[in-house]
C-alpha cells in the first residue's frame, strides 16, 4: 500500500523506503520530495496528514486538524478548508455546522510533505468548538512541571451550544 | 495503558473513553480537559503529541514536530525545545547538532490537549534541515489539483552540509 498519493503533475516514483516514518528532518533525505515542485503528500498509516491553521492576518495559530487525500483535493479546488474527522471517520468541511468557514489565503507544504500550513480568513467568531477564536487558549507555564495552565482567551467569542445545535 | 500522562497538579482521573481517537473538536466533550488548569496531554498510540512551532516575533510557522512526555517535561523545565524523533526513536534537543536552539517564549496547549504550540526565538539561521528558515517554503496553488508547487523561500539561509556534519 503506497501511503504517498501522487497528486503532482510531475511526481516521480517514490520507493517504499520513503514511506517509513521519518519525522526528524535531519534524517529525511529525498531530494524530489524536498526540492521538487510536485505535491506528493506523505499520508500516515491512517491516510492523514497534519494541517496547521493560522489566521492569515494576525498569524495566530487557530487549530490543528487532519486531512485525507479527498479533504486536501477539495481544499485545493474550492479554496475553503476541508478536513477529515478522526472521531467521526468522515470528511468534514470546516463551518458546515457553525458557518465558521475558513477561506484559504495560502496553502503550504513542509519539507518532507507530511504537514500542511493553511493561512486562512476565519469566517464567524472563532475556530474552536469551545466558543473561542483559537483552540490554543491556555498557556503552559515554563520552569516547573505541574504548574497550573493559564487561560489566555478566557471569554468565549460565541456560544457553542447555540452554534453547534445539539441533535 | 493510559496514554494520558498526568502532568498537572490537579488533574482528575481520566476515563478510558477519553483515550479513544477524538480529533474532531466538535465531538470531543470533556470539561476537565477543555476548561481545566491541569496539563493532561493526550498522547497518541506512539506516546506522542504534535508540536507546532512558530517564530515568536514574525508569527511564521517554522516547523511541525512531535514530543513524548519526556521531551515535553524537558521543554517546560529548560525553556528550550526538545522533541522526539520518530525516525531515530530518540529524544532530540533542537539545535543539538546545528546549534539552532529554540528558546521558548510561550508554550500553549489546545482544547483537547493533543497538540502544543511553541512560540520560539529561533537561534541561528533557520529551523529546517534543508537550510531554510522555515520547513514550509513551498506553496500549493489553489484552484486546480496537480499544479506545480511554488517556492516561497528559494534561497538557503545556511548550508546544511556544513551545519549537519556528515558522519
Amino acid at each position: 500500500m503506497d501511503a504517498r498519493l501522487k497528486l503532482g503533475h510531475d511526481a516521480e516514483g517514490v520507493d517504499r523506503a520513503s514511506l517509513e516514518p521519518r519525522a526528524n528532518p535531519v534524517s529525511s533525505h529525498n531530494h524530489d520530495i524536498e526540492e521538487g515542485t510536485a505535491l506528493t503528500p506523505r499520508f500516515d498509516a491512517n491516510g492523514l496528514v497534519t494541517a496547521v491553521v493560522t489566521d492569515a492576518a494576525s498569524g495566530e495559530l487557530l487549530m490543528v486538524a487532519h486531512m485525507n487525500a479527498e479533504a486536501l483535493a477539495k481544499t485545493i479546488e474550492s479554496g475553503e478548508a476541508w478536513y477529515f474527522s478522526r472521531s467521526r471517520g468522515k470528511l468534514w468541511k470546516k463551518g458546515e455546522t457553525s458557518g465558521h468557514v475558513q477561506r484559504v489565503v495560502e496553502l503550504r507544504v513542509d519539507c518532507d510533505q507530511d504537514a500542511l500550513w493553511l493561512r486562512v480568513e476565519q469566517q464567524g467568531a472563532g475556530a474552536c468548538h469551545t466558543g473561542r477564536r483559537s483552540c490554543f487558549y491556555r498557556a503552559v507555564p515554563l520552569g516547573k512541571n505541574g504548574a497550573a495552565l493559564q487561560f489566555r482567551e478566557e471569554g468565549k467569542a460565541f456560544d457553542p451550544e447555540a452554534v453547534y445545535r445539539k441533535k
